[in-house]
C-alpha cells in the first residue's frame, strides 16, 4: 500500500526552493534561512475521537493541517513545511484523493510543502507534524502575560462545539429511529445557520496571518482548541497571573445565536473546544493598534477580559457573578456508531 | 489525560541547549546551527501491524524512535530532536512510564530532546517525527548508486524476520491450543537464541554513528525496513541502475543460523523487514577504508553485491542461480489475537 500512496501525494505536493530533498528518500532535507529559528508542532487527529466518523475525508485532510498550523499561528510563526502520517484500514486511493484535496488545499494557501511521512495499515488516524521560521525572540509564548494586560480573542468562539452537538444530536435521533435522516432539533436553526456551524468543526480557520502580526504587540498567545477557559488556565499559570473573562464579551456568530441562548451560550463558548481562535493578553496601550490590525486583516478581535495578580481564571456572567460551570475543560466526545 | 501525560514526559526528557523553547507550549522553538540543513523523517506504529500485540511497552517506545532514527542514519544525518504523538485507549500511566524508559534510553544514548507532540485518546499508535541536521550536500540520497559500485549492508540480515517468524508461532499454537505456553519449534534453536531474535525485532539499533561515518564514502543508502531486495530496489530505481546481490554473501547471525536454512533461509534475509541495517553502495576503491571503519566502529560491513548497467535487482543463490521467490517485499503481519 504504502508506495502507491507515496507517489499519489508527492505529485500533488506544494513546492518550495528551501525543500532540498522532499518526499522519496528516507528523509526530508531543508534549507532554513539563516538567522530563523525552527517552530515544530505536531497533532493527531483520530477517528470518532477527534473528527466524528463518516466525517468527509477533504474535511479529514483540512483539519489535520489546520489544527497544527493554529500552534504555528499561535507562536506567530511562519509555517513553511510538513510531514503526514495517514493510517487507514484499507487502502483507498478515492478516500486518499480526497483527504488531500482539503489538505493540499490548505496547504497552497499557506504555501506549506508536505515534504515527507508515511502510510500504514491500522484504524483511521492522521498524524501531521508542520515546522515554521520564527525571528529569534519573537515567538508568542504562553508565559508572557503581564498584570493589566488585556485579553483578547479573534474570530468567534462556540461555533465549533455547536457544530459538534448538532452532528451528536442528529447521529443519536437517527439511531434511535434506527433512520439515518438527521432530524431538526428544537431550535431556530435554518439549515444554512447548521452548516455554517458544522464548517466550523469541520474546517477551522488557522489564523496564521494575524499571529504572525500580533508579534511585538502580543504578550502571551495560545490557541483555542480544548475551550477558551481551559487553555487561557494555561496562559494564566505559564504566566503566573490570575485572568479574568466577561462572557458578555465573547464573540458570538449569529449562526450561534439562532442556535442557543443563555447558560447554554455560555457553555459552548466557554468551554466548546475546537474553535481554533487565537487568545492572547496585550498591554493596553496597544488597543488601537490592534483595532487597526483587526480592519487591515478582516478579522474581528474582540477585548474579552483582563490580566490581574494572583493565579487561576474566573468567568462574570452579565449580571458580574462568578460563572462556576462544572465542566470548564472540553472533553473530547465518545466514539459513536 | 492530555496534561498529566505531558508533565510526566516533559520531566523525564534529554535536555539540548540548542532548544530554546521545549514541551509546554503550543510549538518547541529549536535553533539550528548556521551552515546546516535540516533532515526531517517521520514513522507511525500501530499496535498489531507495525509490532505484536502484547509486545512489552519499553520495546514499543525504543522501536518507535530507533525506526526512525534508522532513517535519519540512512541520510548520514546526525540527530538533534524529536516529537512524540502517543495514542492510548485510555491513560494508563504504568503503560506510559514503561514506554517511556525505553523511548528515552535510546533518545539519551543518541542524545535526541523530546521537543513536543501529543497525547490523544485512540486504538494504540505511536507516530514520531525525528529532526536532525546535516552539512549541505553531505546527505545520503538514494539516487547516486554509480555502475561498478560495491553495495554493503551493516550488520546482519533476517533476524528480526526471524523473530517475528516466532512470535507468530508461538501466537497461533497457543491460540490453538487455548494455553499461554509458548510452543517450541522444531528447530534447534534454544532460549537464548530465540532471544536473540526477537530482541532484534523489539529492540533494533539505528545505525547512527554508522551512517554519519559514511558521508563521502557512500554513494547511495536506504535503511533495510521492508526487506533488502525491496529496499535495494528503491536505490536501483532512483540511481537508474540493475543491482546484482549474492545471498551466500548476506551476513547471518548466530542465532539465525541455528534457526533456519536453505530457501528459508534465503527468505528471511532478503525479503525479511525491520531489520533497520543501513545498505548502501560505495565505489570498490573505498574497500579498504570502509573496512576500516567497520573495525573502528565495530560494526560488521559486508560486501553482497555490485552495481551494473541497467534496471531491476537480481539475487543470485550459491549455485549462480538467479533467485527469485513470489514475494520479495516484506508484508506486514496481519493483527492477531
Amino acid at each position: 500500500m504504502e508506495f502507491d500512496l507515496i507517489t499519489r501525494i508527492r505529485a500533488r505536493a506544494t513546492r518550495r526552493d528551501d525543500v532540498v530533498l522532499g518526499i522519496g528518500d528516507d528523509a526530508a532535507v531543508l534549507s532554513v534561512s539563516p538567522g530563523l529559528q525552527l517552530v515544530v508542532a505536531m497533532d493527531t487527529l483520530n477517528d470518532g475521537v477527534h473528527f466524528p466518523r463518516g466525517t468527509h475525508p477533504s474535511d479529514v485532510g483540512w483539519k489535520a493541517l489546520a489544527v497544527n498550523l493554529s500552534d504555528l499561528a499561535a507562536m506567530g510563526a511562519q509555517p513553511a513545511w510538513c510531514t503526514l502520517s495517514l493510517s487507514l484500514p484499507a487502502p483507498d486511493l478515492q478516500w486518499v484523493d480526497a483527504f488531500l484535496d482539503g489538505f493540499l488545499a490548505l496547504a497552497a494557501i499557506h504555501h506549506v510543502a508536505l515534504v515527507g511521512g508515511d502510510t500504514t495499515r491500522g484504524p483511521l488516524s492522521v498524524c501531521v507534524t508542520v515546522l515554521g521560521l520564527i525571528e529569534p525572540g519573537q515567538a508568542l509564548r504562553r508565559d508572557g502575560a503581564q498584570v493589566g494586560d488585556d485579553v483578547w480573542v479573534t474570530g468567534t468562539l462556540g461555533d465549533a462545539a455547536a457544530g459538534l452537538a448538532l452532528v451528536l444530536d442528529a447521529t443519536r435521533v437517527s439511531l434511535e429511529k434506527t433512520d439515518a435522516t438527521p432530524a431538526i432539533q428544537s431550535h431556530a436553526l435554518d439549515s444554512q445557520g447548521r452548516e455554517t456551524l458544522r464548517a466550523r468543526l469541520d474546517r477551522p480557520t488557522p489564523r496564521v496571518t494575524l499571529g504572525r502580526a500580533l508579534r511585538g504587540l502580543a504578550t502571551a498567545c495560545i490557541d483555542v482548541s480544548d475551550g477558551l477557559l481551559a487553555d487561557i488556565a494555561h496562559v494564566a499559570q505559564a504566566s503566573h497571573v490570575g485572568i479574568d473573562i466577561t462572557l458578555a464579551a465573547l464573540p458570538v456568530s449569529d449562526a450561534l445565536r439562532a442556535h442557543a441562548d443563555g447558560a447554554r451560550l455560555h457553555m459552548l463558548q466557554a468551554s466548546g473546544g475546537d474553535d481554533y481562535e487565537l487568545a492572547f493578553t496585550a498591554a493596553s496601550a496597544n488597543r488601537n493598534a490592534l483595532e487597526v490590525l483587526a480592519q487591515d486583516h478582516g478579522v474581528r478581535l474582540s477585548r474579552i477580559g483582563a490580566v490581574r495578580a494572583g493565579e487561576g481564571v474566573v468567568a462574570f456572567d452579565a449580571d458580574a457573578r462568578r460563572w462556576d460551570p462544572a465542566r470548564r475543560g472540553y472533553q473530547h466526545f465518545d466514539p459513536v456508531g
